[in-house]
């Protein structure tokens, strides 16, 4: 079979990390030379790419529309494939006039998002956050890493 | 001076609907010959064009993600001018698979928005939702007309 | 039959401007009480809200690309129903520096739309361009007038 | 110093590929873990990621309008970071009715996007297509390799 098996969804059992397998369709599609830390790093690239030319641009007015937007962008991130963690942060300065043309839109420099891929063993947390340094938004890549433990198929993951 | 005044909001005072004015700075870029219905239809059509190209494209997986969607573009929508109410329903299918792949995108098809502008005396009610007579989402405006009542300034708006 | 005619096309005939009708499926889903001033000036907003909202947050880097984009919005902007002129240009400064993060990318505040939309013998001129003095990339309308002349179906008009 | 180098740009002399040195003032933000190579997949992953949720939506109705698209889409990819080359191809059915309501909008699965990016050595090959086995507008690495030559700084690559 050609497609490569990913490991899914993680549990401990007697102080060892267990896998279960699940097949990733579009495995076949990769070429074979990637490697999982390599594909994880492609999704993580993938969803702030996403973010970034999804949702800035919305209109904002009112504080209580933040956490919202958090939200909504946390849920955008986990239902694109092998999402396992997003927190987002939304830091913007809303004018306080009464003014009807006194809002402001979302940009990406407001935006402070951290989310964690997996991809069969691999683990990559990214970020996107405004540098001022740089004086601009940069998506990068906090950690990487492979995790041990034992791969299982079988009853045990149904 | 040019700028024409808007009424941001009104109440009632010995059952007469009373307006406040509020000066709209932008009015004079407008050509005089715009009526308040006029502007007010053209607000609804920003409003409108803003919705499906701004927010089609979200990825949605989640069944609880439809209701923070609806609340976001309904907070979007009231953030520009002269928006007295907004009210949005978004109608996805979401696929049922665990697969990575299962998840579905936000399109206008999905959505139903209805949404009242007030400029001036003037109120317009429009709507976004698709038709299936002309397998279109048509942005259009079901209701269309001009408050009576009086207008103040002065100390009792402050 | 409820649906209103649209003039689509006109052309000169003995000095007369002549009009052909064709119709409009969507009309009988507007408020009877819509002038078609009141819909060419809900088209024109529908229009610039989309210009917003499509095409702001595109990566800019090369001088050469700043054409294409206007072309590309103007095409854009015809793609939707009712209009019969657009232009676009695009005022944006693009870093000289040859680093990687060197590169802007498209804001409101970059754009100066003009569009024209006709609806029977209704004419909105609409425009999308930054005001300093409201620190506020406008909408607004130019002009709106009604056509007079003669209005036409059959032969002449296929 | 911090900052990994980033070979801009090649040439050949006496037969051996020469990169010169251009410093990457981003690369201390990276965990020091991340390869070459899964920097390069993870900025194709962005690049994939913008260009789906940037342009999918564009209103088309213009046969001459896709060429546009097309080399638009591909400076946009151009312009962000360490791509060296993009190519779009936008396949989409125009309806050919002279309705206001024929146009169409551009979707995922109307784009064939491939692109290359290259962060040091590493030489990432990315696409995007429509699979019709998974009705899944994938985002893949096509190929992931590395140069060989010398890396030079100095004179010669200024």
């Amino acid at each position: 079979m050609s497609s490569v098996v990913l490991k899914f969804s993680g549990f401990k059992s007697h102080g060892v990390v267990v896998m279960c397998e699940l097949e990733d369709p579009a495995a076949k599609y990769f070429s074979p030379k990637v490697t999982e830390r390599e594909r994880a790093a492609f999704e993580a690239g993938i969803a702030l790419g996403m973010v970034i030319h999804q949702f800035t641009g919305i209109p904002v007015r009112f504080p209580e529309q933040v956490k919202l937007l958090e939200r909504v962008i946390e849920y955008a991130i986990m239902s694109q494939p092998f999402k396992k963690k997003s927190a987002v942060r939304v830091s913007i300065e809303i004018p306080s006039s009464r003014s009807p043309y006194a809002y402001t839109t979302l940009r990406s420099k407001n935006l402070d998002v951290t989310l964690t891929v997996e991809y069969g063993k691999a683990v990559v947390k990214a970020r996107l956050h405004y540098i001022p340094e740089l004086d601009y938004t940069l998506a990068y890549i906090e950690d990487i890493s492979e995790k041990s433990g034992e791969v299982l198929t079988g009853e045990v993951c149904r």
